[in-house]
């Protein structure tokens, strides 16, 4: 029997940020065709360093579905070199961020392409073909967009936070500049007005860190509560702590309490289904919950999560 | 018996472009002392290339004294890689120019200090100083000159025409944009105007693509005319060949004859001595010419012929 062709058009959109959420969109590019996914990622956490501009969750999810990213660590390259950077150190420069030469060679491309006048969605679309992607990956607008942390010794640029300075500083508050203005980039904007999408998974990213900067784009938090389309979560915590990353410290740090429910309860206002560890009880008004397997630690891990996550879309979108 | 007083401070001035301009350098730098020396070098060569500032003279140059070049070729660092620019042609990049990751740590170095608003003096000296070096290497001028070469197919950036189109188009004029606003920087300035000033040399570095470039700065050009110190040139041509690139070419493209003499022509107006090859005979008014072995292939002649240059100098200088 053929399938319906309902079937053949549905078309899903996953938002996410580094590494978590890389891990999830190569489940999502193992169970579905380039023509049913859009990958949307953060651009929050991108800089200037060196003179290059760097996207460290779009390098994240290519190299992780390009199968080049480092294993153990979850982002950069494997099989890297420092050749450049040893310099970098040797002439007095600044290497608390650190780049492998593979990197610095990608860096470099995208640099010249954006002098160029290449918006980074194109950019991104270059690379990615480039490196055996695909599965459409896309940054969240083409604006300029940056993540900045509010702290006690005063406001520190994301990466200036997260890296050099390994989350230590006490968090006040968060800000990421220039996202009201920013537009959602034609990737985000066709996916959401898809009249064939059939679903949107927020992964498992740090919500404040990597998912909310896409949510303060204009019209898109607005865009995920109108759409017929379910939206649904994969929490990015488990018993109360963080799957990778400052989750739990910055959460204690904005008062809000530090689990599973506190997420969902953030998204709540778009929100339709929620994935969460079996070890976590969620409920929320108007929210299905379920849980699952959600710590991906093999590629079985991915796929079966992201086999889930359609699964829980398809049983939403036949609710009433 | 002590030194005369006037010969300690006796301080020299060294005009030069790349890989010949620099061999000679070495070869002063190996017999006066730092502040003895100020060696001036062209930035007329300078690009912008996959987002970095590139400055092949000074970088030659530099190698060169830190000992760091690549032998055979004169230019560029020995013990290269190339694994970034290898990623940037997968990914669709220009590799024209050949960038190995050593390299590359240098250029983002100096873009990233750029880019922080330091002046290409500021940044030269303190690379120079990380590399070993101890004599003063200083870009001809902070502010930006570009060297454009017009073509019967248009007009091409000089590293466009040197290295992409490996000079191959015929030449029909060479602009240096911006060397009659910049100002020259401030060693030059200082060097010339240093009432100890014993000596300027004009390295055998190509007349047109390596020196004019720093006589087009403002007053440069007046004030080498001007100096009471001798001013003396070292032929870039060998019995009508040029010791190394496209001298000959560009002369006879420009209706020049190639020649050694038309060289010390073209200088006539600041020049009071030249030293050639014993096949070349120059004769020009108001200006000695002296014959010495000019091609430097090992260091022991480089510093004989960095000897013999002071040798002229003092002899010059003697005079009434």
């Amino acid at each position: 029997m053929l399938a319906p062709p309902s079937r053949i058009s549905k078309h899903y959109l996953a938002l996410c940020g580094g590494v978590g959420g890389a891990k999830l969109a190569l489940g999502f590019a193992h169970v579905l065709s380039p023509d049913q996914l859009t990958i949307i990622v953060n651009t929050g956490d991108d800089f200037e360093h060196l003179g290059l501009s760097i996207c460290p969750d779009i390098d994240t999810v290519s190299y992780t579905l390009a199968g080049l990213v480092q294993p153990d660590q979850g982002w950069g390259r494997s099989d890297e070199s420092f050749v450049a950077l040893d310099i970098v150190k040797r002439l007095g420069g600044e290497t608390w961020f650190q780049l492998g030469d593979k990197d610095i060679g990608l860096h470099l491309m995208r640099s010249m392409l954006l002098d160029q006048g290449l918006s980074l969605s194109a950019i991104t679309a270059q690379i990615t073909r480039r490196l055996g992607i695909v599965h459409e990956i896309a940054p969240m607008t083409d604006d300029i967009v940056r993540t900045v942390l509010d702290t006690a010794a005063g406001p520190l640029p994301f990466q200036r936070y997260f890296v050099k300075a390994r989350c230590e500083p006490v968090i006040t508050g968060i800000r990421y500049l220039g996202a009201e203005q920013a537009r959602p980039s034609a990737a985000l904007n066709r996916a959401l007005a898809d009249p064939d999408l059939s679903g949107v998974f927020i992964c498992p990213s740090n919500p404040y860190l990597s998912i909310d900067p896409i949510l303060a784009l204009a019209n898109v938090r607005k865009m995920l509560a109108s759409t017929s389309a379910p939206v649904i979560a994969v929490a990015p915590i488990v018993g109360g702590r963080a799957i990778k990353g400052p989750a739990i410290k910055i959460m204690r740090e904005l008062a809000i309490e530090p689990s599973a429910a506190a997420v969902a309860a953030y998204y709540a206002d778009f929100l339709d289904g929620y994935i969460v560890d079996a070890a976590d009880r969620v409920t929320l008004p108007g929210m299905q919950v379920i849980a699952s397997q959600i710590v991906m630690s093999t590629l079985a891990d991915k796929v079966a999560l992201a086999r889930r996550c359609l699964a829980f879309s398809n049983e939403l979108a036949e609710q009433p």
